[in-house]
């Protein structure tokens, strides 16, 4: 399989860590997120949202989107349950990733650790995405409060895809210190059987 | 099944559309999308993320996320396709939906339309949704552009969910004329089996 990767992406770690995870070999092509030039004629044929990660199989058959990927890939084994109802909760916290956690903790991280321009990251949307994802991870603390892993009390894909950006969510000036239950999670996370950091 | 709706949420549409062509049976309770106060009392039990659609089924277990109730609802439907990598897709096109489409056409149409104060919908905030809106617009286009639907030639929870803020675009001012095959795409979802308008 190729993967279309970026180093510093959290979406992009997702992959590689269930990927290390399942014991798969890869290959990959780098991919900057800073420079954004070039991505049609790079990704155009893979991917319509132009964006990284983007697998393609062995086959030729591409796939995008970080967790869609995940679900492929972990379907059938151990990390995506079997229960309706516990993959429609996998799927659940999948979608939060993406709607209500990502867009304010990985793009503070991003305009403050990665971009060229921390500077404009200023006023109403610095606001936003500290109250974005502050709120997100309020969500979190409160479920894995009384719980082990996000579904199910078991360590599936879920559990991988929001473990990506709040490992790393200091980087994006966020403070884990008031959430102890999400900080024992993550610790778990990372002991679990075949992890990799994100700059493995 | 019990859910939490809002009549004006696309979101919500969503569920309410893919639950009439199940012919499935519901009760509604009406949560408001623009003033969110008392939604930790209202939800905080049901859906972390404290969001419409939340959906309680027969046996009390609640979901939340509206694809992810797509596809509770839809998994061995129709709607739903069997093959790996098709299922792949679809939620690749769910994925999309919410973090490349949602986020701009769904939040530009809300203010606009919905909010009580569309005056603070300028400046940089309107420059984004609709630069952002416009490319998943493209993404769309190109993708529709030799196909029936977004996947495997058959209508699927993935058309059901980028249906849903696609057809209102206009309301958030964007304009769909330059987009012929989303256009045709459209009318093609609207005449499937069972469907029914937002405002049904």
């Amino acid at each position: 399989m190729l993967l279309y990767n970026s180093a510093v992406s959290g979406n992009c770690y997702k992959v590689r860590l269930l990927l290390a995870q399942l014991g798969l070999s890869y290959e990959t092509v780098d991919v900057s997120v800073v420079d954004r030039s070039g991505r049609e004629e790079l990704l155009g044929e893979l991917n319509p949202g132009l964006r990284v990660p983007t697998l393609v199989l062995d086959d030729g058959r591409p796939l995008g989107e970080s967790n869609a990927i995940l679900w492929y890939l972990g379907d059938g084994t151990s990390y995506v349950p079997e229960d309706a109802y516990e993959r429609a909760q996998t799927l659940q916290w999948m979608f939060f990733e993406q709607y209500s956690h990502e867009p304010y903790i990985a793009v503070a991280r991003f305009w403050i650790a990665y971009s060229e321009s921390p500077e404009e990251f200023v006023g109403g949307r610095r606001e936003r995405a500290l109250k974005g994802g502050y709120a997100a991870l309020d969500a979190m603390e409160g479920h894995l409060a009384e719980r082990t892993f996000l579904v199910g009390e078991t360590y599936t894909v879920a559990d991988i895809s929001l473990y990506a950006y709040t490992h790393v969510a200091h980087e994006g000036e966020f403070d884990l210190a008031p959430y102890p239950a999400i900080r024992v999670w993550l610790e778990r996370v990372a002991s679990q059987p075949g992890h990799v950091a994100i700059d493995a």
